[in-house]
């Protein structure tokens, strides 16, 4: 995979083509039994995708889809020209934006030396932003004159929006229902106004547990081609938001084309960025520079915002005792900044103000954990409890400004002390989103964290976790390449959909219900597309029964042909399918089974298929 | 891998070239930092292997080990001499059993025609079985008169053997609690006294969890050799127990390999090989072909025996409504036969008998759910729940012939139906073993069926299952191959630890700690070999940083080099290691806070290393 390779000019086609894939901004879905289809909303404009699974027997199954127009066959993808802006016409049409001439792009936007030529990126490959997005206008949008111009004012004020609407049918839900948790500040809808491209999704605890992915460049590889390309490949398997953790050079070019080209919401964390304007001297920080980088991420469309409010001086000493003490990169950068000042946290003290910023563009908080544990030793300590005890009270702010909130969870905790994280946070928290990331129940598998942490993840998310921070197989260990991308969204998908499953959300289980209907029945192309990544189960499939006639056949390579369990069930069916045996008491059943077992034996025993080894 | 080639005739070597690795019965650990150590019993013969993870630091790090004695640098392997009968003296020491002339092998226990020459076992590219293992005598050992030389018998009478005294050391806990939890038939030891080469574990929800990895040629493909391979394999990795579920040719003589070869306690389905000698007719089969099995298994050394006796005839229309109907194999067996017969279950009229075979052998029951779900959909059902009620009953019967007893478990349960199973388990079967599998939370995700089952399977181990069944990506598509069996086990491990971690096992969390402690200090190798999978973090972390200074770098690829969590909070920790203001006051903290500050000011804010990029 490119991780081995740190140049950093790579054309699209170059990654797709290392992948052994095609490109998901190019492609279609995996399987030509997946098809693109829509609910027609209230408006004309209001079209909910869902992803429809044709079946051999006729029938369709439909399911919810993340993967934008990319898999639409009407729609032609071109990465330098974005998606086009599905909301526009909603945001405009409510009246209460205004566009201005926003901040001019600089050259330490993109982690290069303030001496570079303006407006030039150097080392990314490309002239100038104006050169890679020419029909798109630098005038951002937000609210007139710093109107809250939030899903969450709306709801308060009764109104369902276009947005709303959106999510209720993509839900199977009232969209009163929908206003009602964004009221309450139960659920979010991430939409920020100067990211029209997103299609509408909502993050609480009554609705699908939803998954995000994590993408960004580092210090040490990785392209800005290749950040397009594992934003569209996790929402391509199932991801709801993608975050763009970049932190090298490019951050704002790359979230610039990441953003253009993405149908989810995207998050960030601006404290990454703005420690990059100080060269990453923590203590060279200030709420300016914080600030400077938040208006232009709001600007640039960010949905969501990682903000580590919490990490509050006096919380600092708390970790000298941990085994890992501060893992969060976020918490450590505000404990340091914190040290070197010997002031409260910058963000804490400025938070009305940010908040203030964030309700002019409905940019979402993500009250940052930046004290969560790093290993299960530390998991529900003082200073994580702490923390979480301040990201209620800032929850409580952000919501007074009609700002929407979710709060971010651990982490590393062992099995029996997760359940205590969410019924904390739920009190604490007012019920607020929580998002956690995993958490992972143990430390010992370095390569396999994905599992770890999904074990965490399931069973937090069936308590009430609203959505799930993906973990690749790389965490703790590198840089994830697409495969690992792709592993990390199915297993998160995986536990999502458990969880939903356990929380008896009304759509849930009519998925696995198909599934297994087509398993039992032998049904093998049906259960392949049924399956959360069809490519791969056909291809376990064919490893060991590779002929085509073998996908058809009443067997599996499991018993072999010459004794098939799901053959005697389905005699079984047939048997009884008058039920006369079935509810019975034990003498009607006696009965049943002995002029069954006479039906049986005149059948010819026929339950096992013909021996053909 | 090898499963595209349906080829029977393979040798080790081939086996493992194929799978790109050492062949595990040649090799010895996967990292030079694991040594192979033995804890000194009470008595010479009594060793109790261990595996001894060295640290850079000089330390070392004590892990459980399955691997047997191929990973001891002292041990010369010879598949076809077979491993050293470590317990043979501690059976024959306590002079209660006999050999005896044991039943002539015949072509029809490797599913050859009755016409072949008698003990030409043809197709499996081996003479005979004489030949194969010239040194193991055929006369197979029994209690003497039918006495039970159980490890229950005696621990009912206040015994404790050398294989207790050899799993409380295993275990760290007192051979008297060993003994004690066998005797309440909350534990089980099995140990057939034809398998002498295995070395003792425990399985109880006292103990640590353990895994069994199911390995098993069928009649589509895999070879003997393969299975052997596969065999160590497991064990290699961390399976605790493995079961032979061979269906196609040459069961018998697999499974003499395979037993011969097993440090770990074999288990297997008799009623697999009972079905193969009548031809795959369900109908024919009779109490006579499946009692010759069991005997036939009991004197080749099997340990411990899935017996499907729990469906009973009025349970099978039971099932008709299910969406899945019986999807154990074993369970649909003997559905067929109730079904054809109109009698009840042989297994169950003739379970008294079948105590007195085992007990005379010390093969330990596994009560198999025939009727387990097979899908979400079926779990709880009241046939599930039906044939629990009789699995309770029988392992009183069991026990009370001093027969040693576990229950199996599901299967398919959506995560808010599991704890109901560990319940109800407990209070039917008096808290006999539990040894579920998985269960699987979600049926939508063939392909990575390890992950929907290794949820499920840590939830349930924590709540007191005592052994899981691994299940491998390919479960529902085909047999899994080495990579395969890899994959399930680390899965499993990883699900089993986290349990034991939950559970607050004496033990575990010291591994998640030392692990975590190398990890905050940068000890990148550490990190690799306290891994439950040493490889796979290494080969992950070169992918991004391959160069050699990279693994005693003091950062990681996901922050690089300018800046790292890690380092800050060791800075902090450093600050505060006099704790002065950790425990007091606000006002100590602030007073402690500026003195720090100060400090930290006059080091040149040296939380950072030099920046590289």
């Amino acid at each position: 995979m490119t991780t081995h390779d740190n140049t950093q000019q790579k054309s699209v086609s170059d990654v797709s083509e290392q992948a052994g894939t095609a490109s998901s901004t190019q492609g279609g879905y995996p399987t030509p039994a997946w098809r693109k289809a829509y609910h027609q909303g209230p408006r004309p404009d209001l079209r909910v995708p869902y992803r429809e699974v044709l079946l051999s027997t006729g029938g369709t199954v439909p399911l919810y889809d993340t993967s934008g127009p990319y898999t639409d066959p009407a729609f032609e993808p071109d990465v330098r020209r974005g998606l086009p802006p599905l909301r526009d016409a909603w945001i405009s049409q409510r009246g209460d934006v205004e566009d201005y001439h926003g901040r001019e792009p600089r050259p330490e936007d993109d982690g290069l030396k303030h001496t570079s030529p303006r407006g030039v990126v150097l080392g990314s490959g490309l002239d100038n932003l104006d050169a890679v997005f020419p029909g798109r206008p630098r005038r951002p949008r937000r609210g007139r004159d710093g109107a809250a111009v939030t899903q969450l004012a709306y709801a308060k004020r009764g109104i369902v929006t276009p947005e709303m609407e959106f999510v209720a049918l993509r839900e199977s839900m009232s969209a009163e229902t929908v206003r009602e948790e964004i009221a309450a500040g139960r659920a979010v809808l991430p939409a920020n106004v100067n990211h029209p491209e997103s299609e509408p999704m909502i993050i609480g605890s009554k609705f699908l547990v939803k998954i995000n992915a994590n993408i960004g460049n580092s210090a040490v590889t990785s392209s800005i081609e290749e950040e397009v390309e594992k934003m569209s490949w996790a929402t391509r398997w199932g991801a709801d938001t993608v975050m763009d953790l970049s932190t090298g050079r490019n951050i704002h070019t790359t979230r610039e084309w990441i953003l253009r080209n993405s149908p989810v919401p995207i998050g960030t964390v601006p404290l990454y960025q703005a420690l990059e304007k100080v060269d990453g001297r923590a203590e060279e920080l200030s709420w300016d520079v914080y600030r400077d980088t938040v208006i232009e991420q709001c600007e640039q469309g960010v949905d969501y915002m990682t903000v580590h409010a919490g990490v509050l001086l006096r919380y600092v000493p708390l970790t000298a005792r941990r085994k890992t003490g501060i893992v969060s990169r976020g918490g450590s950068i505000m404990a340091a900044w914190c040290l070197a000042h010997h002031e409260e946290n910058f963000l804490y003290t400025h938070f009305d103000e940010l908040c203030e910023i964030l309700r002019a563009y409905d940019v979402t908080y993500s009250l940052g954990d930046g004290l969560r544990p790093g290993s299960i030793a530390d998991a529900n300590d003082e200073a994580q409890f702490a923390e979480l005890q301040t990201l209620g009270e800032l929850g409580r702010i952000a919501r007074s400004h009609d700002v929407q909130v979710m709060i971010e969870g651990p982490g590393h905790v062992p099995m029996h002390k997760i359940k205590e994280n969410m019924d904390l946070q739920k009190e604490i928290c007012d019920e607020a989103p929580f998002y956690t990331l995993g958490p992972l129940t143990t430390d010992v598998a370095p390569g396999y964290d994905h599992i770890t942490s999904g074990i965490g993840a399931a069973m937090i998310a069936w308590w009430g976790t609203a959505m799930l921070c993906y973990v690749t197989p790389k965490e703790h260990l590198g840089l994830p390449n697409r495969d690992d991308v792709k592993t990390g969204v199915i297993t998160y998908k995986i536990a999502a959909h458990a969880a939903d499953v356990a929380k008896g959300h009304p759509s849930a289980q009519a998925w696995d219900d198909a599934l297994s209907d087509a398993r039992f029945e032998f049904r093998w192309e049906d259960q392949f597309n049924l399956a959360l990544d069809p490519e791969t189960a056909r291809d376990f499939h064919d490893e060991t029964l590779p002929a085509a006639p073998a996908k058809t056949a009443h067997f599996c390579s499991m018993c072999g042909p010459k004794f098939c369990s799901m053959k005697i069930s389905r005699t079984v069916m047939d048997l009884y399918a008058d039920a006369d045996g079935v509810n019975g008491d034990d003498a009607t059943v006696v009965a049943g089974m002995k002029s069954k077992s006479e039906e049986f034996a005149a059948s010819g025993h026929k339950v096992y298929l013909p021996v053909v080894d």
